[in-house]
């Protein structure tokens, strides 16, 4: 039986080959922003309580995640914003360009192509996989998109480590079969089932339907909900 | 200082709430997938280990899930797949339709709205928003696109307590402000801040910026990822 990141937190291979929380890796993302804005504005030093001001979350914790990374910041003096901004990026492996697999080039594949967030964190798509015809051998958002049987071929060349699956879920086990015959050792996963992989790949799922299905639930069970 | 939902499990006003686990109810849903493929495949008793087989979340996992709502299933005998399924579907409030707003009719709401799972969940898009005047006043995949000033009058007549929000960072507190005037109580957010919300108001954030930069971290600290 596969291990299963049943609940977002442990895509297998990741909690085993990382001591650190995988809440701790996702806050750093919102440091990351944070300190991005911060620099734009001109800001060159900060304090834990600044961050949380501004980030909403608790300094002690952006203490305690920092921790896990060494030494950071002076006491009595704060954060060297640019510094700090660099030091994350380089823990997070986006300091320098991470190319990017994209398999499922319909609606919601193109709409992460055009999302302006990634390629500001040098998360670069460099290819599109698809398996139909109008499809293939076209550009969307000026990305290439091959034959859904060509990924194994096309990223010997590319040399991309990470995927982005967004095809059916009828699809979704078989192509990840074949992304892990290219190479891929991680997978943002948007197709509503759990993959099988081997334990050196990791898989972060988003599901919508889970999302909602939570909030759907919280609008029984909130206090408030029977005065509305 | 708002409380936050830096760590995706524990949105504002949830926790609180509900004495329920997030992944717990996250989980459920997983088994309410399960359960229509199985009734669909014309099955009608399970058991927590064929559930198990199924989902790849363990079957001692799976009883505690359930045990949060009640007594289920019949020693010996497994569980009624209908019934699981009506059961489920109904703590997850998603046995009727449940309305939605989606603001932002960009690319990832359009997307959004395309996405064929919502409907067969009964998250159904009723009306989405926008502030460009191109959109405003036109259909995108059969749906209104309204003036995003109009929420609260729109929202009046539609009544729908859960908004998707798709729209740039920059717009997304005030949007967010609007749409908690306007009587919706749980947000699914797609923008790249952290919402400053009431306390009877649930979010969930979606950032996929986050999930590749923990994906990013996995690279490196894979144990084979020098080999190759």
């Amino acid at each position: 039986m596969p291990r299963v990141d049943s609940q977002r937190r442990e895509p297998p291979g990741l909690s085993s080959a990382s001591k650190v929380p995988i809440p701790t890796l996702e806050r750093l993302t919102t440091y990351l922003r944070c300190l991005i804005d911060l620099g734009a504005s001109g800001v060159e030093t900060v304090s834990s309580a600044e961050i949380e001001h501004h980030t909403g979350i608790n300094a002690a914790q952006f203490r305690k995640d920092l921790s896990y990374f060494g030494e950071f910041g002076k006491p009595g003096v704060g954060y060297n914003v640019a510094e700090l901004e660099g030091r994350i990026a380089r823990i997070l492996q986006i300091h320098r360009v991470q190319p990017i697999l994209l398999v499922g080039a319909g609606n919601l594949g193109s709409a992460l192509l055009g999302y302006p967030g990634l390629k500001e964190h040098k998360f670069h798509i460099v290819a599109a996989f698809d398996n139909d015809p109008h499809k293939i051998g076209k550009k969307t958002w000026d990305i290439d998109v091959f034959d859904l049987r060509r990924i194994g071929e096309v990223n010997e060349v590319l040399g991309a480590r990470i995927a982005i699956l967004a095809v059916p879920a009828g699809a979704a086990q078989a192509v990840t079969e074949q992304l892990v015959e290219a190479g891929v050792r991680a997978i943002l996963n948007f197709a509503p089932i759990i993959l099988r992989v081997p334990r050196h790949v990791a898989v972060r799922n988003v599901s919508f339907l889970q999302e909602l299905a939570v909030l759907s639930y919280h609008l029984t069970s909130d206090p408030l909900a029977a005065d509305k």
